[in-house]
């Protein structure tokens, strides 16, 4: 709740049932003895909480099987199934879509492929006429709405995006297209925050407060923060763009036209090109395996070289930040995997010691279902915050 | 308060305490009209709080002039000027103590020069000298705690002074040792991370959620950062160190041993070699009127220098961060007076348009009670957070 407002009793039943759902939603299925135990609310006050969310349908209560429990079974709260966000990735070769329900649960990911990179409006047809399709075989489901997650700047305050590069969107107004062509609430952000968000939910950064994620695709390298236990946006939502910090004095440039760069040095092509592999036959797996399988000293000299680089901008990014945990997805995973030790060895050389003192590195966890989760998670926020509010405004 | 834990009426009225405790402190004296419009509460509610702090003797309320206004005064509630911190600032040829009032007014700053770079015991000894003496001279204030601003690293759950090179001091247990010697209750941060927060409540950050900044001083540059509203620490405290972000492929080191980074290209000690100043004579003032009259070609070229490496460093942090302010305190400030367009036209350049679009970078501007009103800030924040246990435990 706003830090500078005051309580009344609504503000307290509304925060406490964002509290539950929350609870079951990001950790799982819980005993009422649990969550007792987790809020510190009594058990009467979580006893009527429970009702009142599996009234909405946004929980399901399940009794354990009593012949595998000694003494009375608590019963166990579970976030529902049949409540569920549509997630849209837009990318230059495909559009994906999915569908995620409260539980975690990812009931369906449909990549749609496209022949040449869809325009703005191009990806709003495609999506809307996929969710019409989707809505009739879900009828069942209730839909909280869409989130978007956008390779490229999207301005926090109405979701425009300013600036998608690869797709060459600029100033785009996604989210509002979107929203009058499916009549659902359509919120997007930028897919390394949102993938950032969701490994500390539900992947490697799992309870922790203070996460950098750096994600390598074949444009180049996006990332996103987690700051103080909430995902850091900054003064308009661009936040994370670690791709563009200066880790060389060369001339090479990167997506933006800046030299000397992460993602000017950093890159999958560069990989792909001393492995002799095609990149539209070479996921992220592969060139791990590939890196992993080669024994070339080329290969190795790139890998090292690209690794040096890498430490150069984790090692500012842990001065300033002082994570607990590096995440890196995509081919900066692979590139890890490959020498883990010299880039934990290059980032200590760099950064202060007090400030990398504990800090991991390690790959991300939620592969290729990581952009929908993310995605989702954005559409349920304004459920977790306020379930009663906004279950009533559902459609069904 | 807690974002997991569940909310009983109690919490509420301790969260509304501390609210209105916090506005007065940090916004000046409101009327009790003002306090009902900001927190949302009902007018009978905020008058109870009122009175519950003003009996705690944290308010005071005066009725306005009466003479000076239309109809009925509402009357002004202002935090006290009696309930104090003590702040506390070891430097290498110093050691700065101060009293704050909850209202803001710094009573006594007292800059104690030393001949040799102080111990941590002896640190310690003389600031509870100090200290011994202050509490003899006002006894008729309510001291709250000690608050230290260190110019090193500090582990955030205990105090622990890890590393303040310029002292020498390593793994000192600085916070417990003064706590021993004056029995008063004592929390200790990264100097500069305190400024940020300082500038941000009371200086050129005033009601902003997202500021950098960066601090130059003889030993070298420091930094802290606010995210999203909150001073953000990182893992053990130890966010906010800018100085070592790498800016060129030199092979000057900073005061960690590293090479090519801000602190090493960016200094206080060659500025005032090319003005021909000594450091011992010239404050941040000073140093700012010699680059200010200087049409020296060397002095300029040696300015330009200085700040194409800062860009490097600010244009990194702003593609991370994407801040809504850069507050630059000490000699950087200096450096920024003397060709502010240059140093944003730098960065505007290295960084990505959008996450610059609406950056400010400015002075920093508490001044010389910068540290003082930082370092108190901290000891009060236990007692913004919870005023009635608080203020329960305070001898007086």
């Amino acid at each position: 709740m706003d830090a500078m407002q005051g309580n009344n009793h609504d503000d307290v039943r509304r925060h406490n049932l964002s509290i539950i759902l929350r609870l079951v939603h990001r950790d799982g299925a819980a005993s009422r003895a649990q969550l007792t135990r987790l809020t510190g609310l009594n058990r009467s006050t979580i006893g009527a909480l429970v009702a009142e969310l599996a009234e909405h349908g946004l929980v399901e209560e399940r009794t354990p099987d009593p012949t595998k429990l000694a003494g009375r079974p608590s019963p166990i709260v579970a976030a529902s199934d049949r409540v569920v966000a549509i997630a849209v990735n837009p990318e230059i070769d495909a559009v994906t879509v999915g569908v995620v329900a409260l539980s975690g649960v990812v009931h369906r990911r449909i990549r749609w492929a496209v022949s040449s990179v869809p325009s703005a409006a191009e990806a709003v047809s495609l999506t809307a006429g996929i969710v019409t399709e989707l809505r009739r075989d879900l009828e069942q489901y209730s839909i909280i709405g869409i989130g978007v997650a956008v390779p490229g700047l999207v301005r926090a305050s109405d979701g425009l995006v300013r600036l998608a590069p690869h797709l060459g969107w600029v100033d785009e107004p996604f989210c509002d297209l979107l929203a009058a062509a499916t009549g659902l609430p359509v919120v997007a952000a930028n897919d390394a925050s949102l993938g950032a968000n969701a490994e500390r939910y539900f992947g490697a950064g799992r309870g922790m407060t203070d996460v950098i994620y750096l994600n390598g695709g074949a444009s180049g390298i996006g990332g996103g923060l987690i700051v103080g236990g909430a995902v850091a946006g900054g003064l308009a939502g661009y936040a994370g763009e670690f791709g563009h910090t200066r880790v060389s004095s060369g001339s090479s440039t990167d997506s933006a036209g800046i030299a000397g760069t992460l993602e000017a040095e950093v890159t999958r092509a560069a990989l792909l090109d001393v492995l002799g592999l095609r990149g539209s036959e070479t996921d992220a797996d592969a060139l791990e395996r590939a890196l992993l399988a080669s024994d070339s000293p080329v290969v190795r000299a790139e890998v090292a070289r690209q690794l040096d680089f890498l430490a150069v901008a984790l090692a500012s990014a842990v001065n300033v930040l002082n994570p607990q945990l590096i995440v890196l997805g995509g081919f900066l995973a692979a590139l890890h995997a490959a020498d883990a030790d010299r880039l934990s060895s290059a980032v200590g050389a760099l950064a202060l010691g007090a400030a990398f003192e504990g800090v991991q590195i390690t790959p991300a966890q939620l592969g290729s279902n990581l952009l929908v989760i993310a995605a989702a998670e954005l559409a349920f926020e304004a459920l977790l915050l306020d379930p009663q509010t906004i279950v009533g405004n559902i459609s069904g």
